[in-house]
């Protein structure tokens, strides 16, 4: 854990100086270090973030600070979330290998991570927004998405390693309480962070405050997120927190790594390609201008749950090693056809808990705190109200009319027939 | 911890001068050390119990074995089962005062803990056996039964403390694994240990290995067991675990507590009061001689679960200081009648986990290795298996068609009607 006498926070000249200090990173920049170009390019809402160039290579250099950088110091944050990201990284480097940046350096004491330079990445989110196709995406992330849930998971782990791993990451729980409370809590109350697109979403945002239904649903679905470790979860699984090239993936930044339930992340996902979808109306030039981009998004998301639903039962079939479901109860061929079907009935359970955090997930990025440049960079405030507010009812049904959606494809469907809805705005 | 090198197993002359040298117990238990009478009465399966009487005081002195009592030295079990038994103890007495024996004394190296003696006291299945009726039961243990949960569970707890809790508890892995096999497992399969009053039971057994309906059941409940760490359970909340005179109960042995789902405990007090009712016909002298013990029994099945809901309710009403539904979403008068409209759903998911789990906890006792003295006092075996069958019945159906089972007085309806059931036996 991070020492707090120790701890700095590393301005450029400090980082230089700091960086050519440790011999496998400074032959790595290669060249002088005093001409090595430092810039700050942290666009997330926690951290400071360098990228580091040498003669020779470069590197990204993470270092936490003891606030939540979108808000200030008024906001205070464990530095220790450096420490639970360095451990999931490191899992997830052994779990999906080639699929998370690699970890060149850790200095507990500073909070500061150096990994490998991402180039020519960008973060995804930005390449939707421009009306970018990733062809590699969805085998990548469907990969990222089953193979760090399932071998974290009482499907392939003992017990006594999966209670092992869920007290690894106990301490992380300020990060924890950030998800509880801006996802599953402030949305649907007065508060003072929250924003929406005023005055156009006024009544809807005044609904979510005053539906019962929906706070006995956010309120189930904050009550899994707490009480369900099913498997180390990255916890944060936006299209900001991935990195992509049209061949390339890469998750970036688990700091809200832990034990939670695999919907949560699965629903992150779904979620944050279907506010694309919505806001890409906005981004228009001319009408129908982005229909083949909008068209390649709804098949994205079908198939990443198809495809992660796929792999993750593959692996399931292939390498149950954990003490859930033993194969010695379903032997033979009866047992193998009752456990077949038992593993349908787990992934219908898993969609529909995906579907409910997908709906929060959409929620949240429309009225409280954290917003997403999919929608924040319509600059026209009406249009960009529409687009939020097809995305909301999508999101709306979704959370309280779960069970409805059976299929991926009744999702798509309802987001499909929501393309051109005009709602009806506050003014 | 405990340190392998400091342990030792403390037989009668050591405990002598090991409980003399420790001045509050020396004072405690009074008058000359070397005439304190020292008895090993441990019934248990698992550890060394002895109880010391002095001059003015008597002491309960458990010791935990580096292996499973009941099996050997074949069968290792880690000593830090002591550290987690203090751990719960001392939590479960400042939660539920008075419920459970008062703490003496700890040594962490010799895994062994001092406890008030519980006089006159007597393990309540015992009691079970000779038809005694407890009268002040039903209340203490519900208060147990609402209180230890409730305080733990995210109801009542920040989701950072409750992190912290099951944290504290991970390292039991050990002894949860004994459940996760005994109770989950062997029982629906070919096992070393499994036993059975045979050859009476002997198609019922096979049908346990062969029912993939049933093995599916268990396996949710298995999962639910790994994998819903709902609050701070004792464990191992059997009818043997607590000692009872007419007026006062005594929970002890908490040696499986973990965080898990409520049901579990709960199950566990409605199984073994199920089974006291099916044995009972087994220890019958005259026709009917046990009808009015028989009726307290499923009276109190029935006021176990009233009284353990009504006092878990009131906590929850009166006091939701947890992070899950937080008063702030559920304001008004709106919001107040759909908050409880909700507490009665989560009850009502609550009961069929308690229903789930009863079942499993009465499997286990007829087929796995650890039975017990309800049935197996029962010597004539052909009645002994009647009696088991019955139970069986029941619990079958209750895991089975778990949702059939919609209030407790659907569980004793069915009980009654199975208290003269004559079942087929395998010969």
């Amino acid at each position: 854990m991070a020492q707090a006498g120790d701890y700095r926070i590393l301005h450029e000249a400090d980082l230089r100086d700091y960086l050519a200090g440790v011999p496998d990173l400074n032959a790595l920049l290669g060249g002088d270090p005093a001409v090595w170009p430092i810039t700050e390019v942290g666009d997330g809402n926690l951290n400071l973030v360098f990228i580091v160039k040498g003669a020779k290579g470069g590197v990204a250099v993470k270092q936490a600070l003891p606030y939540v950088r979108l808000v200030g110091e008024s906001w205070p944050l464990p530095l220790s979330r450096a420490h639970y990201e360095f451990l999931a990284l490191s899992r997830q480097a052994e779990l999906a290998p080639g699929l998370v940046p690699a970890l060149l350096h850790h200095n507990e004491a500073l909070a500061l991570t150096v990994m490998e330079l991402l180039e020519p990445h960008i973060i995804m989110r930005k390449g939707m927004v421009a009306a970018t196709q990733y062809p590699g995406f969805v085998d990548d992330i469907t990969t990222f998405m089953a193979r760090t849930p399932f071998f974290t998971s009482d499907l392939a782990r003992s017990a006594a390693e999966k209670k092992q791993g869920i007290a690894a990451f106990a301490g992380n729980h300020a990060l924890c309480k950030i998800t509880e409370d801006l996802i599953f809590t402030d949305p649907y109350r007065v508060a003072e962070q929250n924003r929406w697109t005023a005055p156009y979403l006024d009544a809807l945002a005044a609904e979510l405050r005053d539906n019962m239904e929906l706070h006995v649903a956010v309120s189930r679905l904050k009550l899994k997120f707490m009480a369900s470790p099913e498997a180390l979860l990255h916890g944060d699984l936006h299209t900001g927190s991935i990195m992509v090239t049209e061949r390339q993936m890469r998750v970036i930044d688990p700091e809200f790594a832990f034990y939670g339930p695999m919907g949560f992340d699965i629903g992150a996902v779904l979620a944050n390609l279907l506010m694309a979808y919505f806001a890409s109306a906005g981004h228009e030039r001319a009408p129908g201008d982005r229909q083949a981009f909008e068209g390649w998004v709804l098949e994205t998301v079908e198939k990443v749950w198809a495809e992660f639903a796929r792999k993750f039962l593959d692996l399931w079939r292939a390498g149950a090693t954990g003490d859930a479901y033993p194969a010695s109860l379903f032997a033979g061929e009866t047992g193998a056809a009752r456990l077949e079907a038992e593993r349908q009935a787990y992934m219908q359970r898993l969609f529909a808990d995906a579907v409910g955090f997908a709906a929060a997930k959409t929620i949240r990025r429309i009225f409280g705190l954290a917003h997403n440049i999919d929608f924040e960079l319509i600059e026209d405030s009406k249009k960009r109200a529409i687009c939020e507010a097809r995305a909301v009812r999508l999101a709306r049904a979704m959370m309280l009319e779960t069970a409805a959606f059976r299929t991926v494809a009744d999702v798509t469907g309802t987001a499909r027939k929501l393309r051109d809805w005009m709602p009806e705005l506050s003014d």
